[in-house]
């Protein structure tokens, strides 16, 4: 069985919970708190030298780090990644944008608001995420006002990776009532048979 | 044929030209100079909303942005991509770790060092990648220390996609001589049919 080394709180985390769920696949979840060191022990840093996670173990010594190489895994000849040649490569632009053009800006604000120890001395750095995130937003938008999903025409890995964070880019200071498309995506994902919330 | 928009210069383009040579196909290449507006042109806007280079003109109107999907949908069905589902995915692995871990890092300082209008007033924040880059190479080099590639035995897009931006790392002021596995690999993808040097 599956098992996954994670921080339920961590967006990249919940994308490998959310398409577990999504393909009914049975798995165990192993809670790893990075703010107490769990990812800096020689176990955590046998599984992935990166120390970070999420990691998929797939079975005992056998361990894949990355978010988006273990949506890849897991999706592969299923619905949720295309087999059709560009529009797989779409799939993967938008998972390539979500972790060089997103993640960086969108959940970086948010743990910096949420997560960090002193939040109160993170206002200035905190600042400085908004305009690129505001950017992936309106990328988004502008994809979405003409499409109902990031690639393929349907819900893929792509909507999993991005969802991941916007959907709580609120809770970086990013307000999400300027994207309505983007707000009418989210809605869309979230009625996907085997949708799954983000542990509070 | 495919034509690319690139800059010469960045390693993020300088991937796609390695795809395409290694694969010998035939493509012609437009250049693009980011530090002239060029990306942000409403022509270039139409191909990539997020205003970044490189894109692949697929066809006349077919447009596929960010590097390393362009390097997925080149490499499909070839043995730069390997049809094992589990080496895939760690091909994947290691273009994410590029792209999150590594480029931000080594890609940003050189930029600063050698492209920035004003390098002397940037010194203070090249000095801030510097950790980052080290971590990078650090896991690169503990990685190569028992493997000649980084995915499947063999040289794949994971090995372009990180020696792009590695083999210039000086430039942005890392010493590679402290990573003696990374510094061996770097001659091992020099040694591949079809290996083409980045334009001065």
């Amino acid at each position: 069985m599956y098992r996954v080394y994670g921080t339920s709180a961590s967006g990249n985390c919940h994308k490998v919970r959310m398409v577990l769920e999504a393909l009914k696949l049975p798995y165990e979840w192993t809670e790893i708190d990075p703010g107490r060191g769990q990812t800096r022990t020689s176990d955590f840093l046998a599984m992935n030298p990166n120390g970070k996670v999420p990691v998929l173990e797939i079975e005992p010594g056998v361990h894949l780090p990355e978010s988006n190489a273990i949506l890849c895994y897991l999706a592969d000849d299923t619905p949720l990644l295309p087999e059709n040649r560009l529009q797989r490569a779409r799939v993967m632009q938008w998972m390539f944008f979500e972790q060089y053009s997103h993640e960086p800006y969108i959940a970086v604000a948010r743990y910096l608001h949420r997560f960090h120890p002193d939040p109160a001395s993170q206002r200035a750095l905190a600042a400085t995420k908004l305009d690129g995130g505001y950017r992936a937003l309106a990328v988004m938008e502008g994809h979405l006002a003409g499409e109902a999903f990031f690639a393929g025409g349907r819900f893929t890995i792509a909507d999993i990776a991005l969802y991941a964070y916007t959907h709580v880019a609120g809770e970086g200071g990013f307000e999400l009532a300027r994207f309505p498309a983007v707000a009418a995506w989210l809605a869309r994902v979230e009625a996907q048979p085997g949708y799954v919330r983000m542990p509070e």
